[in-house]
């Protein structure tokens, strides 16, 4: 198809599809005239991806590029392409401006991965992605410690689980394996979070619904 | 203390400072001679909430700027208030183009909200923005449907009631129960996501670290 009907069956303009070709995101169509590419369903989906990534995971260009890159590179493991997703995610939110106050933080992160039982190497960004927001939230007076850590942990681990286990082992090609594990990682992580947040609302209207005076 | 205090204190700095005044986000302070103003220690905590909001909820600044809102304003009840962080978390991510896709999906997001036995407002931001992932997950070829949402749904079922009933309700002003809700509603929102990116990498790592031929 033409990058005219690429659009119409996305709903990416043009002008954004003509910028992914420039900037590499989108491999080249087939050339069939001088100035006239075909696209495949290859390009229809690999498009569908990075939009998914860039408009739901809220992902950087930048990042977008190092999964993408990750998928094309048929050396990256299922579990290694799974770490490329989670350093683009967690790039998003770091704006690396908690160089120290985490060192209390970072040791009760660890000793709650020890507590779980997790295997989780030393130098994952995750680690020093919740240092940082412990160190955030007790710097604004709460008290969070291992004990809240390991409830977090527990409510998302079957979770977890049953995520990785969804990973086609057995699926036709490497591209919808690691396919499968970038949308699922970036996806269900909106799905969750807005899940929690349904959930408070059900919560709040329990508790704080009826007409107060609220001081 | 002066302005470059403030921004020694907090790690922010001055330029920011005097943008988050000119902006409205921080109050003015008090006028103690023709170019000097003086903060005191609600400035502090006005401004590490406004960092928090921004650097680790990843918030825009208009969106900042409602809740700010929201917490000035009296009227505004626990509960209500807790719907407008909500908004503001949604708001980031909403980037307004899923407009008709998300039909099917709607009403799978409202079959369990209702099987899961929340009390959720008709209308509420949370509903489209869930339907909207939902959506773009089948668009991509994912089976989402009730099933799996009610098991995020549970998953999330009892943090979040935790996280409601950790609202000091007798706490000596209504300043400290909102920013309460707003900062536990974002910063948890992080620890939740990364918590999960951990136990993806434990469980990653059980089925996955063994060296393949990733093909």
């Amino acid at each position: 198809v033409r990058v005219s009907e690429l659009s119409a069956a996305t709903g990416v303009t043009v002008p954004t599809i003509k910028f992914y070709l420039r900037e590499g995101l989108l491999p080249a169509g087939r050339t069939r005239a001088a100035n006239q590419a075909d696209y495949d369903e290859a390009h229809l989906r690999r498009l569908r991806l990075i939009r998914a990534l860039v408009d739901v995971g809220g992902m950087r260009l930048r990042d977008v590029r190092a999964v993408l890159t990750a998928i094309d590179d048929e050396r990256v493991t299922v579990h290694d392409l799974l770490g490329i997703t989670q350093d683009a995610l967690v790039a998003g939110d770091d704006r690396g401006d908690a160089p120290d106050a985490a060192g209390a933080a970072q040791a009760e992160v660890d000793q709650t991965i020890a507590r779980l039982g997790w295997q989780v190497h030393e130098g994952a960004a995750t680690r020093r992605a919740l240092a940082e927001v412990v160190s955030t939230l007790q710097s604004l007076g709460w008290s969070v410690g291992v004990d809240e850590l390991v409830r977090y942990g527990r409510a998302v681990d079957e979770l977890a689980d049953w995520e990785v286990a969804t990973v086609p082992e057995s699926a036709a090609s490497r591209t919808e394996i690691v396919e499968h594990v970038v949308v699922g990682t970036v996806l269900f992580e909106r799905v969750l979070d807005t899940m929690r947040l349904l959930a408070q609302e059900h919560h709040s209207a329990r508790r704080f619904a009826a007409p107060d005076g609220s001081n």
